[in-house]
């Protein structure tokens, strides 16, 4: 027996394969195709297979320029002229700033004063133009919006955008190329557009993949929205906005919750969230520099902690992982 | 007029290019084969075409076990029985432990007592046997040479032995495969084992190809030598044993001075020796943690650091630079 999905329950279910694979093709000449990497050294460790999709080697440092090349792609003639604009004081911001400057238009981009120097380098680097604003997400929204007022400009969200899922699900969709006998895909959750795109795309691939979503202890509203059947915000001391963009993890790109499209989408396809404490990530982090050479950022360290501390039932198991970004302050690393 | 070889200089000839691709086939199956990367934003900065060959990514993390694994499978039954034998405080230690595993037989390791713990766990957790000694050459080959009077074991030296600049070389060769129209290639300069191995690759392969070592300014013996026509050794303010153990040069893995059997290869084939200052070995190491996230440790970064400063007439040209190693403490980078 089947039914006609409606209108509503089409969109929450999130980009489908054809869609990931029309976003790959629209992309694919503007990112790198990442190396998919394995190591002897953390297999022992994990006591299973793994294999990492290199989005720290992705251009920009991050996945997110998939999603953002994908949307600003997506844009007709006519909007994309107007120019884009987003709110973001991490690696969307200059995956925004780049898909803009490779689709020949402008990018607006907001960030909180506090920014790191780093990061607002990297967006101007690529030609985008900073207007900085209070630290905290009400002054980030009123910003972007007056800038839109201004001059019409398209907001280019982080992950409430099905283009945006879809870009980032080609991460998962080529990993899956490359290793099509995965038993397990694991990526960090923040607003969920990375785990929902991947858990689509490993899903439609291979039916029988296990999805596990990788979180913080320290800010496991995604753990505590699949457990509660409905999105719960990070449970912090204080409720105030500026609380709010910093919660207690070192994995600074994991600070977003869900909205209702991730939500709907992780609800479906992901068996669990796996939590992780702040050492775990750390180690995680050190053990990836130090045995694979390869610069991580704590977000990322996220979906590799959970393997090498054996919380997944994966012995001997074929273990897909999302290195996520590759973007930390290299003047001061966590490692003791 | 050809005349034949005596046979001093056939053996000062290094190996050949068979003797390189017999060294490969002996070698491929217990080494990586590296990837060879490339990075937009180094490529800017250099006004060049970088292809980097990241032995950092190899097994050890270094090109290391390439010279040590020919060195030690080409050994007879009932030499390998003996077990090998060497003295370093370096990653030629953790190579040839990992490669006489390999193998199935024994290594003893002669370690000076202020080598760096990481470097010693490494050789022991390759199954090495560590033999602790006054941090001085002489202290060094005599402890060796006690080790080889007790046990018959083998000595497989860094550098002065063809076999191990037939293994060193095989990285050249792959890169060459992977890049075969390559204008320039680089690889730092110490003993000369890399070096010397890279350019009769090199240079068999494409007899076009500009060979250019590369040196910290801080331990410039190589330079002098080929400037001289005679090997220097390093001219230090205290001639003492100790003093020459350390010159003053973060680039820890470049301290040996070249033997006759590497100064004969380097005269033929080497077009110039590149000095680096120490901050510019630091500006290059941070370079390529940070736009290529990967890992080096600053002796690789020696021949990434004259590309950056655009140091050869390189322009738009086709530049192979052997990453040749990615050992270092993450506790302490040395960026600010």
């Amino acid at each position: 027996m089947s039914t006609t999905p409606t209108a509503p329950e089409r969109e929450m279910a999130g980009p489908d394969l054809e869609t990931i694979r029309a976003a790959h093709r629209r992309i694919a000449s503007h990112i790198h195709r990442t190396p998919v990497m394995t190591s002897a050294s953390l297999d022992a460790i994990a006591r299973t297979r793994l294999y990492f999709k290199c989005e720290n080697l992705q251009k920009t440092g991050s996945f997110k320029i998939r999603g953002a090349t994908n949307a600003i792609f997506s844009l007709s003639e006519e909007e994309a002229a107007r120019g884009v604009v987003t709110h973001s004081s991490g690696n969307h911001a200059a995956a925004v700033a780049l898909a803009a400057r490779h689709r020949g238009t402008r990018a607006w981009i907001v960030m909180p004063s506090n920014a790191p120097v780093a990061k607002c380098k990297a967006v101007e680097s690529y030609g985008g133009a900073i207007t900085y604003c209070e630290p905290n997400l009400a002054a980030r929204e009123a910003t972007a919006a007056e800038i839109i007022r201004r001059t019409g400009a398209v907001l280019v969200h982080p992950y409430n955008d099905d283009r945006i899922i879809a870009g980032q699900a080609t991460a998962a969709m080529e990993l899956l190329e490359d290793v099509p006998d995965l038993d397990f895909i694991l990526a960090p959750v923040s607003g969920g557009g990375l785990l929902s795109g991947s858990a689509i795309a490993a899903k439609s691939l291979r039916a029988a993949i296990r999805v596990i979503g990788c979180e913080p202890k320290n800010a496991d509203d995604a753990f505590r929205s699949l457990a509660a059947g409905r999105i719960e915000t990070r449970s912090l001391p204080s409720k105030s906005a500026g609380a709010l963009d910093q919660p207690d993890t070192i994995a600074d790109g994991l600070r977003a919750s869900l909205c209702e499209r991730t939500f709907a989408i992780l609800q479906r396809h992901v068996e669990r969230i796996a939590l992780v404490t702040e050492e775990e990530i750390i180690a995680a982090m050190r053990q990836v520099w130090e045995r694979m050479k390869l610069v991580i950022e704590p977000s990322a360290a996220v979906a590799v902690a959970p393997v090498l501390g054996r919380q997944l039932d994966a012995e001997s198991k074929k273990v897909g992982i999302i290195l996520s970004g590759g973007n930390v302050d290299l003047t001061a690393p966590p490692f003791k």
